[in-house]
């Protein structure tokens, strides 16, 4: 009989899948841990989406997404060839791995991890060879916790290198005396406003950054319509810099997925190259398409998230949490003592209020809470005193 | 200034991009070029799609689809955790060769291919070693097309070998005396029935070669609706054998993206590690779930299907087609001289009619053409007949 086992790569076999936050459907749960829109699509989308479905079901959809793709390419005003539509921007973040970055596989024994999880960068001199740069994925911690899981999946190096104490980026001359950050790396992955503390990056400092850089750096910006600022020219500026939104979290789609990445048509050629022919769904085209003929409804529901945003800030404080400047639609906080942030995470829960905690020593004294309606923002609030009462 | 190009993959630069079928949106055209149902999902499949579309498009779907999973699960006799489900079979397809397959760049240089048109195993003698058949995607030549493709998206060996000269399977003993064969071979691809020959296997010739493999066998049955047998048995019987199936064709969901595999809870859980957290888009899902509560419908057109393939069969044989045998809801046809098959296609597409026609020599003489309604076949017939009567 055959091990089923010994059919596993062996470096797929020793990996830890990424942990998506939890989508449970309890009836009554203020759900506000996984940074999803408090508010429906536009009536228009809804509508456009629900007369798409006939007998075109039976039919694939554009390969290319090239009616979205043309559409994006007007909104940020470049062409075509500079677009890659993908199944939600994770797909994309992931064929970026798999593009740009070579496996450590290739590597000599002596430079792989110790163990899976642990970064390889970590147990490498500060020197790195050129041969083990291209092997290698960067990101910044805190940030996107699915980063470290494609390098795995893609056999690629890690180097995590943390930002400042307050969240924030490092310039190139702090990240060079640091000694850690690798400015000849495959892949760099920026997430920009930077989740989960919410922080939001000015375009002059990522730009600053990009131009250090060798290899190509993905910035992502899931959460940048409720930002100040974007860093889109960049991506049209440079040849090695790529730009990834979703239309996830701002435009209230999580359900079809669909995400792309502006950049040079080289690179978006090859992450052509090597996606799945049909990769987006023509019910998230049809949706997408809508969503950007009908971006002012959006824009009014970025205010309101970031009025709220700026009422549930300041409510927290006034109880005593501290809580991260935000340019997003979730707050990073740390509760106030003496329970820990874990058990804050359990208390609410008990309420019926769903937050998000990790437990990376970088951030397991905060919690993560999305931003929701004005009303889920009062009743997290009123719950929040309660609990500090009853401590 | 950094040279894009450079940022890419030696690997991935070499690619050649897989060619999808034409999806044009002509009026009138006819259009059986890619196998897609001629009748609409069911009306009640419809309705559950329609009455999803409302705010929950704002939420994450199910990551593991696990209501389709557990309808799938009590559908085929087995457990949810033998069943995984993908964005398309396509998407499980290419994971498949990234869970079971080693990239053959780790060979020695003087083992890699000469050129990216030509596999590897071409270029090595017939007992290959163990560690050479680890990085081997095997396959029957003609067969489903993507399969070379994404042994190359993947980095590895390719070994195609041909079918009988019936499109007919050839037995292990036969396999072992041709010589070409890797019984070691790390994944192995059997569509079943055959595109595009149309052709179906019996399950016991399925099941002595699988048995007499060490390595993972996909067989792929995206036809199989239209089959007189499936092999799914076999899925549960053996550790090392995957049954690929998809809602596109028989289910008339191209659109929507739904595929899954059945196996061993072992090797589905080594592909659940590396997809993408959410890659089945929730419209999808539930679309897929609603199918699975209308299989009568279904079933009624599977009846048409095959009834309509007979009736051209039939027609076209009398008007000197050679046609092979099928049992999928596609023809395999060799026109009547003195005009190639090429010509044939071209003569078709002026008269609005698509089919599909590939120049790779074993295929060449041959024109795929998907079984549509009694009237487009009937369009086809008297078209055929018209250029004939014109050369």
């Amino acid at each position: 009989m055959i091990k089923p086992q010994s059919l596993i790569r062996s470096q797929v076999r020793q990996l830890h899948a990424y942990v998506p936050g939890e989508q449970p459907r309890v009836r009554g749960l203020i759900k506000l841990n996984t940074n999803e829109n408090p508010y429906p699509p536009s009536p228009r989308v809804l509508d456009a989406v629900r007369k798409a479905v006939d007998q075109r079901l039976r039919l694939y959809p554009n390969p290319g997404a090239d009616t979205l793709r043309a559409a994006l390419a007007r909104l940020h005003g470049c062409a075509v060839g500079n677009i890659i539509v993908g199944n939600g921007s994770d797909e994309l973040l992931a064929l970026a791995t798999r593009a740009f970055v070579e496996p450590a596989d290739l590597l000599q024994t002596d430079l792989r991890r110790p163990d899976p999880g642990r970064g390889v960068a970590e147990a490498l001199s500060a020197q790195v060879a050129r041969g083990v740069s291209s092997r290698l994925v960067q990101y910044f911690t805190p940030s996107y916790s699915l980063y470290p899981v494609l390098a795995d999946i893609a056999g690629a190096a890690r180097n995590p290198v943390p930002l400042t104490a307050g969240f924030d980026l490092p310039g190139p001359r702090e990240l060079a005396e640091g000694g850690r950050w690798d400015f000849h790396a495959a892949l760099t992955f920026i997430t920009t406003p930077n989740a989960p503390s919410g922080r939001g990056y000015a375009t002059r400092a990522l730009e600053a950054l990009c131009r250090a850089q060798r290899g190509v750096v993905v910035l992502d910006e899931a959460y940048v319509d409720f930002a100040e600022e974007n860093a889109m020219e960049l991506a049209l500026r440079y040849p090695h810099v790529l730009v990834s939104r979703t239309f996830s979290k701002a435009y209230s789609l999580c359900f079809q997925r669909v995400g792309y990445f502006v950049g040079h048509p080289t690179l978006i050629e090859a992450l052509h190259k090597i996606r799945d022919s049909y990769n987006v769904n023509g019910l998230g085209q049809v949706a997408a398409e809508a969503t950007l003929r009908d971006l002012a409804y959006y824009r009014r529901n970025f205010r309101r998230v970031i009025a709220t945003r700026q009422r549930l800030a300041q409510a927290l404080a006034s109880l005593g949490f501290q809580v991260c400047p935000s340019q997003t639609n979730f707050l990073m906080v740390k509760p106030p003592g003496p329970a820990t942030a874990e058990q804050w995470l359990e208390a609410l829960r008990r309420r019926k209020i769903l937050v998000r905690w990790w437990s990376a020593p970088e951030v397991r004294d905060f919690l993560r809470i999305t931003v929701g309606t004005d009303g889920e923002a009062d009743v997290l609030v009123a719950t929040a005193r309660r609990i500090l009462e009853e401590m």
